[in-house]
């Protein structure tokens, strides 16, 4: 459910009422009761929730949902657009729960509504984000984040850190790394053959080494490593028209060297549909492509259109989970 | 005309044929009588064409084109798809004449058809490429690079280097100077009151430091100072998703970090629309936004939507070219 006083309540509510979505999962929210309550005043929703707990998630009906509080966790006091430690460390609360299950599996994939960071470590949990937290819990070193928005995918080898480190940091051994869960992600969103791109970090990936050289040091010497490994990709390509290849349908996926390289183009093609993906954990994750637009919490206008998205992938995902 | 090897002159004879374009302007081609003739073969095209020289250049119809062939230059060969010497160097000789009638005032404007920087090279012009050779000639300094998509304006503080030696060169008064470039090319475009955004350099433009420091020490000091010069800006705002935001509307231009931040977005959503502008030179330039193409020169299939767009950034900038 992500933040409580964030929109994602009231986009879980929206996306309750989307019999599409209902079609292709079985939704297990992990959240407050509460927060649900007072978003879906005056819906039939509730007559479709199903009170469960961490220790007993029954098989109900294809239209029922079920509903978990973490046990023992204090429920946050609800107060839309508010920063709130209780909220914060509530919303963390309910990932541990989601993690569980996955784990355990009693749950396919997670897909996560927006928390804030802040909140979250008023609330005592000092991660950057939900990435970081959910790799924690699941013992993940090597983990790579994936942008969707529509036919586009993008795959990064760096991302939260100043453009000037995230340049050290692009290696052979981490390009060849992203290359590789990127092909697999590709696999289990439902294609045969992934066609993977690798953009060039530099204008015009280098030019013959005119305009840098972290392509003839790193990047090609990481497309050879994944394709010793069996991995093929087509790269380095100029940063500036292998996005617009992949539009035209020429690739599947681009692997991006830094978090502007590949969020720029695709929540510019198609803002609020983006999805975001951590991939290398041991279960599927998707996440909204948003904020908790603590701006607009409570007001009724917010749009579970990423959420959908997100389910979507998370669902397509599950089914070829096992793929590699 | 650009490289005569290349797809310049048979998208020149091209446009020579679009009514909406003449209406336009009164083009006066700097290039090789035997490159159009060899286009135009078969079309009515050489009906339009009053020759004439650097020294006369006579008032015509409206519905004539003026050609002028660089006094004392060897003629070159034309080899559709060669990087030849001949053609770089003659390619060169028209942009000196181009630019002796812009600085005297005998055009309006200069749209350049591209030259491979081969060939140039070969032909004894020692430059990486059109912009700088046109600086040098006009003997300025302090020019940047616009790229125009349709309704979409980015203008570059660093263009073609290294992506760590573009962060380098981030400075307060790189970015002051971009910012008023900027502002007036927009107002040259017609635009009453430019609302300019400025791009962080950094995911989520830093995010108050925690992913790097330019933001704080150059990109910010820089909105400043061209405040203080009377030119408003707004930022320095996530650059994965101020280009969304121009998109909508939001801002007639965005200032850009680098190559790929401007470059990647702009290309995405229009490619075979841009229009390279060189900003602060002392007339106006603009240029198509592709190459040469050698690999499918002569073939009759080149297409002229960029050169066309090109001439009608010229037109409206030239119009209002005495805007400050």
């Amino acid at each position: 459910m992500g933040d409580v006083n964030g929109i994602g309540p009231e986009i879980v509510v929206k996306i309750l009422m989307n019999p599409e979505l209902l079609a292709l999962c079985q939704p297990v929210i992990v959240g407050s009761a509460d927060a649900l309550e007072k978003y879906a005043l005056g819906q039939d929703v509730l007559a479709r929730v199903v009170r469960a707990s961490e220790s007993d998630l029954p098989a109900v009906a294809a239209d029922k949902v079920l509903l978990v509080e973490p046990a023992g966790a204090q429920a946050p006091v609800i107060v839309p657009g508010k920063v709130a430690a209780d909220a914060g460390r509530f919303a963390f609360e309910c990932v541990k729960v989601a993690v569980r299950f996955a784990l355990a599996g009693k749950v396919d994939g997670i897909v996560t509504c927006p928390v804030s960071k802040t909140a979250v470590n008023l609330g005592g949990y000092h991660y950057a984000g939900h990435t970081e937290f959910l790799a924690e819990l699941s013992g993940c070193r090597d983990y790579r984040m994936m942008l969707v928005a529509g036919q586009l995918c993008a795959v990064h080898v760096t991302t939260h850190l100043a453009l000037s480190a995230a340049i050290k940091l692009v290696t052979s051994d981490r390009v060849a790394g992203t290359i590789k869960l990127a092909y697999r992600a590709m696999r289990q969103l439902g294609i045969e053959r992934p066609r993977v791109a690798v953009a060039g970090l530099n204008p015009h990936a280098g030019e013959e080494t005119l305009f840098g050289t972290e392509e003839r040091d790193a990047i090609i010497p990481g497309i050879e490593l994944a394709r010793a490994d069996g991995i093929g990709a087509t790269g380095p390509l100029p940063p500036d028209t292998v996005f617009m290849k992949m539009a035209r349908g020429e690739f599947d996926v681009v692997v991006a060297m830094y978090h502007d390289q590949g969020h720029i183009p695709l929540k510019l093609a198609a803002f609020n549909r983006t999805v975001n993906v951590t991939i290398g954990l041991p279960f599927v994750r998707t996440s909204v492509g948003h904020g908790t637009a603590f701006d607009i919490a409570g007001k009724g206008i917010a749009d579970p259109t990423s959420l959908a998205e997100a389910i979507k992938v998370a669902a397509v995902m599950t089914a070829h989970r096992n793929r590699v």
